[in-house]
């Protein structure tokens, strides 16, 4: 006891450091701030926190609260605090900042950091930002701009530590301790060995560095590289790299091989997070949500899957319709009809979710692709064969009619065997295409196993019943 | 072009480094050799792989073709492919193995990699393979897996390098060159810096130490802890902390404050990986998924959501049946019933996803739960107005007449405001009762907004159509 509260004079406290929640009161501290129109206060309150934390409270706020704190102490909204915020939260400061302190703030950040907020800006106030910033700096910046959103490109910072293969440990080190600050990443985890092409051959970690022998060369010190990224490769292709090799940082080269920027894994962690929220929300038909977002924006990112689901539930419908007569004489059939669709519906979303997460973990190659459709077309199968099982019965207890049953356990055993086909061809089209499957699969197989899931049953039901 | 082919004579070239994807090749070729039962050019084959890539390659495989190149050449497969592997795959190699094998494997692992191995062995084989194990590293297993599962008590390595805050940089570097290579990690970033009861105080990331004159303080020199990490947490939280702070490294404290182990990155990318995964499949009502389970093992792991999804269309088609009479009459109430529940459903599910991130997150708070809910609700206020102006007409045409196009209009709007609640007081629900709310919410969701929107849409049609 006496040790722990001995170190919360001496540090922070596990609990204290812990800020897996936010904190709250500082949350009601900045609003108060903001209602009272205190500056100071705000500015101090903000100035207290640590940038990352300041940033989590800041994005508790709706988008109105965040960009009156960003009038009322515009200079509280430094580097620091820009880097640390979300997307979303970053564009609604943006739009009240003054261009003049957007370009001070990027002059002070690392120039992948710089990117990040610069990209966001529209056109105009783009233009405005990067003309007050120093030329050189600038130069950076437009460069990488001109790579794709959600390139390796977008993710590099220029500042990276070189070494070529001939230096011993000692000649690296003297030259770490010799360059100017301001020419180093903040902070970086190898050196990358390089030919004299300037073409990235090794690493050498830190650690393996730091006890050496100053004797030693770095060629014979040096891991070999295990994955080089381009500024065309994509983010997620990046992530997947860092994932599999374990990676702390990755060299980036140009064209001609040679040693242009570097990756570190902190960005990727950022992109991990940013792609698992885009495919929930993709999966769910969501292009985009902040929940400083207001009711109107809201219902516009998510308006145009409803219309389209719309179309889809009304064509499924059109297909009942066409069995009204039918349905008119067995209304057990517009009691049912639903059952089969949804098990339909639900067996392909298993298939398609799994087909999904397999295809983003590039896990289904040519190797193993026919193996896994007919693995789901088993599965299809198998469950259409004991969901029949199970529904026949119970539909033949609930209405009396052996045809019914033999009705909805035939269409309950087709309409699973093309949910599973639909799970995972749906998906590897999309890939092939080059559609995310994450974005539109959903849909498509939803409206596949309502028509089917309805005409068969309904059709069925016609060929038996009448 | 002289340039390009020069360097792939030096080193790899970036399209060779670059194993975004499978060596589908390769695959053929293990094929090749477990079909020849060719041990020899089985490992070979492997060897010649990095360990990564040689996972990769095995993950394509089926659970037999894994068993049997497992049984073929044993030595194979040693601690650096089973680390790489992932859970899924490295449980099929291990029913395989000998003991004594993988007693050997673990030897040669960092103790975070071996608790990975030893977590997935049943009973038996754990108690088995642990008393092969050196004692010293046996206990220290043992006394991590006592930790729960998804613990960052699970995750921590005991290996980690850390200095007394007297100490200066030249102190800490020649200690580093000094102690036996088997006492650190393989890797790390940074010397944390502790008091004299062993608590972490600050960090020193390694760049700055490299660089830092010999006779500096580490005291002067550190950046005080952003995070710090128990045992007890969960590795999720663990890896919000790592992603909120842009951490390489977090250090790990018992109940006493006092330094115990590490967590490095490359563990929480994988976890992020994981959850990702997760997350996905528990939305779509899937346990687990291996793309080498067969045909049994995947309806094994699908079959129960389907049960509960079998039950709940059950429930409603309960709730549709209590209308039967009216739906003889008015056969048009049977077309149009599928596409109220279905709209409510998908708008619901919008909602739920955006709630499931966001609470993950930790970005829903005290101090924001009340606008949020309020702000859901508005939206399937004004998704329900939309749409019902959307179908009223179209029903209105489709079946001339007013009566109908009054019944589903009001009952869209009903139900997706019923949907925007249930969006988000669901998982909050879950979360407020300790249960993840992306496993179970969608069932609840989907339920709601089909009973709502077929009682709603029938019983309306009752009162005003009778």
């Amino acid at each position: 006891m006496g040790e722990i509260s001995d170190m919360s004079q001496k540090g922070p406290s596990t609990e204290e450091s812990m800020h897996v929640f936010v904190d709250t009161r500082a949350v009601d501290r900045v609003r108060a701030d903001i209602a009272a129109q205190d500056a100071d206060n705000l500015a101090k309150t903000l100035a207290a926190l640590d940038p990352a934390d300041a940033a989590d409270v800041l994005e508790q706020l709706s988008a109105e609260e965040i960009q009156a704190a960003a009038r009322l102490a515009p200079d509280a909204f430094g580097a620091d605090i820009l880097t640390a915020l979300t997307d979303n939260a970053r564009e609604d400061i943006l739009e009240v900042l003054h261009p003049r302190h957007v370009a001070d703030a990027i002059g002070d950040m690392e120039s992948d950091d710089a990117v990040q907020v610069v990209e966001d800006l529209d056109e105009a106030s783009r233009a405005e930002v990067l003309s007050r910033v120093d030329p050189q700096e600038r130069q950076a910046l437009e460069s990488s701009l001109a790579f794709e959103e959600d390139s390796a490109g977008r993710l590099m910072q220029r500042e990276f530590v070189a070494a070529p293969q001939f230096w011993t440990v000692g000649q690296a080190i003297d030259h770490l301790r010799d360059v100017p600050d301001d020419t180093l990443p903040d902070t970086f985890y190898e050196v990358y060995v390089v030919d004299p092409a300037f073409h990235p051959v090794g690493t050498v970690a830190l650690s393996t560095l730091l006890r050496a022998a100053r004797t030693t060369p770095l060629a014979q010190l040096m891991s070999p590289l295990r994955a080089v990224v381009t500024p065309q490769t994509d983010q997620e292709d990046a992530a997947y790299l860092f994932e599999k090799y374990d990676l702390p940082s990755a060299p980036v080269v140009d064209q001609k091989g040679r040693l242009t920027g570097m990756i570190t894994v902190d960005d990727i962690v950022d992109v991990m997070k940013e792609e698992h929220t885009e495919d929930i929300l993709a999966m769910a038909g969501v292009h985009d949500a902040s929940l400083a977002d207001t009711v109107f924006e809201t219902v516009q990112s998510r308006a145009p899957w409803l219309v389209v689901n719309l179309l889809t539930a009304i064509i499924a419908s059109a297909v009942i319709s066409m069995f009204s007569a039918l349905i008119a004489q067995v209304v057990a059939l517009a009691v049912l009809a639903p059952i089969v669709a949804s098990m339909g519906g639900n067996a392909g979303t298993q298939g398609l979710a799994v087909a999904v997460r397999s295809i983003a973990a590039h896990d289904i190659t040519r190797a193993n692709t026919r193996r896994i459709i007919l693995r789901e077309a088993g599965v299809g199968l198998v469950n259409g064969l004991i969901f029949a099982a199970i529904m026949g019965p119970i539909a033949f207890f609930w209405f009396h009619s052996l045809g019914i049953a033999i009705v909805i356990g035939s269409a309950m055993l087709i309409n699973m065997l093309i949910a599973g086909l639909a799970g995972i061809l749906i998906p590897l089209t999309m890939k092939r295409v080059g559609v995310d499957p994450a974005v539109a699969s959903t849909v498509f197989l939803t409206t596949a196993t309502d028509v089917v899931g309805f005409f068969v049953f309904l059709g069925l039901a016609t060929l038996i019943l009448t």
